[in-house]
């Protein structure tokens, strides 16, 4: 792509903050029946009927969770959203709207918040979300951006993570440990950049998975297929921080054990190639990666005959009693203690 | 106060994200019939039956909307909080949940958190509102929060901004000015201790204005004097940004004009005697200082009985036709165009 040296940027300053919003949101259409004004007035207006409503938001920090040197803006614009929405289909939720706000400081000319809300736009126009609201301001340094997404559920329909039971089966959606290991691709190549800029980075095998870092997608079709297939799962969660964590979580609140079997744990071929290229072991990213932005449920095994064909879904092990603990089935059939790495963000 | 020197603070990285969260909002109880479920799960679960939902958002940055220099941080949790109530009573709803998202960097110790989370469970305790969710995420700099507010309203008692008409009054609730000319001080006085640290101020003849900057109050008990009064206000919206600056959002989506008369501006005071001293015109600091978070709505002239004796409220002027435009009356009775100074976040 030849690049306009000469193209001219637009201040932030240059529009005032209403000025901003307008402009940022005014292509953003509603569809939703449930909304009836968006954004516009002190508050959205919204109507659920008789339905339930769930409320989750997420915060994305620049230098915390991206890096504006591998992440297009339009990119980081969708995967805000995705995040967000991910959560609201963990509850087995119907995603209705999102409301985005974004602090940025005045390196980012306007066409930068364009090219982050044309991604925000192309999330919501394939999720059929609408927005609704949100805040613009200045930061003092990068950019940060906090979304809230609302969804609606029929009562009855809701899944907690706390509904496990001994002998459920454990079920993933898709496969794991891309996105983490897209993340490693990507980082190696900016270190490479750093040294030689003129280096051209060869992303062509790597393309899975770092489409799994830089373009997420929230398993909406999951949430649908559960219902078309009837079944509605005793417990689930997203798979926001790895398998190993959101498995612990589900067995924390559902006050039950788990045997997660290693050789079913599903890898994309991508996934295993780079591991053994960058020496790493797959289960382990599986386990501990994050971002795959999977759903993660339990499923009564009288449901098993309706799921076991899918090739969306992969049974991965069992729900046990609690005093059995969380483990890991190696594939030496050894037993190992499940542990959640946890959240290094506040690392020095 | 005797500060304690060897106090010892925790860092927050001595905690996960799970055992943060969950250590600030493990003291929040959740009070409202609407919350079926709050923290703890992918995203909170709310009912609001046959009520209509409103939800609304904003951010605050530090170095941008506050000052930690002065602004002691329960305050700033406290204040957060109303920011974003504010904006649920301007819609004639009643508040009912809040998500809290923060980003913080690691100068923060722990007992900072506790500090703005006590503001925040105070705010919520007062206002009778549950925490039902949020993000906390390290940052690379300062302190940001994110506050999402969501209320409900019978069907028919929405109060938007676009429905004033030619004829109806304008009327405010509280006193104008007050939160702007508090922040004149607290900067004076930053300015005093950077010079002479040991110089002790004298913030007694400023406490009131000083209280409207650092503890404003949301007018939830407005919204219930309307509805006692059996008073609908034709078109509502919070003064945030200054009274200039809202009343023309109110002609500009009613597609009317207005007469505001000067001389009717409610002006405390300590506000008067403050723009004497600072050499400030009080009128220029009522219409454009804001952050007063008092509610400003157009009644129909039926109304006037109801409202005209109550202590909480001023009618300072009336609707007209658009093409009569939108007018400050000023005490030598002449006609100065009103105009939005606008918002300044982003200049260089």
């Amino acid at each position: 792509m030849i690049e306009d040296k000469n193209k001219q940027y637009t201040k932030l300053n240059d529009l005032g903050e209403f000025g901003l919003i307008e402009h940022l949101t005014k292509h953003f259409k509603i569809k939703r029946e449930s909304t009836i004004k968006g954004v516009g007035d002190d508050a959205a207006v919204l109507d659920f009927k008789e339905k339930k409503v769930v409320v989750t938001t997420d915060l994305l920090v620049e230098g915390v969770h991206f890096d504006l040197s591998y992440m297009p803006l339009k990119h980081l614009g969708y995967k805000a959203v995705m995040v967000n929405l991910s959560d609201v289909y963990a509850m087995n939720a119907k995603a209705t709207q999102i409301t985005v706000s974004i602090a940025v400081s005045n390196r980012f000319p306007l066409e930068a918040l364009e090219e982050l809300y044309a991604g925000i736009q192309t999330a919501v126009e394939i999720y059929d979300v609408d927005l609704i609201g949100g805040d613009t301001t200045s930061s003092t340094t990068g950019l940060l951006i906090s979304v809230t997404a609302i969804g609606e559920v029929a009562e009855g329909e809701v899944v907690y993570r706390n509904g496990a039971k001994p002998n459920d089966l454990l079920v993933v959606s898709g496969d794991l440990g891309g996105a983490y290991m897209g993340l490693q691709v990507l980082e190696r190549e900016k270190e490479v950049y750093k040294v030689n800029p003129n280096n051209q980075p060869d992303l062509e095998p790597y393309t899975y998975i770092v489409e799994r870092q830089l373009k997420p997608e929230a398993r909406k079709d999951i949430v649908k297929l559960l219902s078309d297939l009837d079944v509605k799962p005793t417990a689930m969660i997203d798979i926001s921080d790895g398998l190993s964590s959101e498995i612990m979580h589900i067995c924390k609140q559902s006050d039950v054990g788990c045997d997660l079997y290693e050789n079913k744990i599903p890898l994309d071929p991508q996934v295993i190639s780079t591991c053994e290229e960058f020496n790493m072991d797959s289960t382990t990213v599986a386990l501990n990666g994050g971002e795959d932005y999977e759903l993660l449920f339990t499923v009564s095994q009288d449901d098993f005959p309706k799921i076991k064909a899918n090739p969306n879904l992969s049974v991965i092990g069992f729900i046990k009693e609690k005093a059995a603990g969380t483990h890991l089935v190696t594939r030496a059939e050894t037993r190992i203690p499940l542990k959640a790495q946890g959240w290094k963000n506040f690392e020095d």
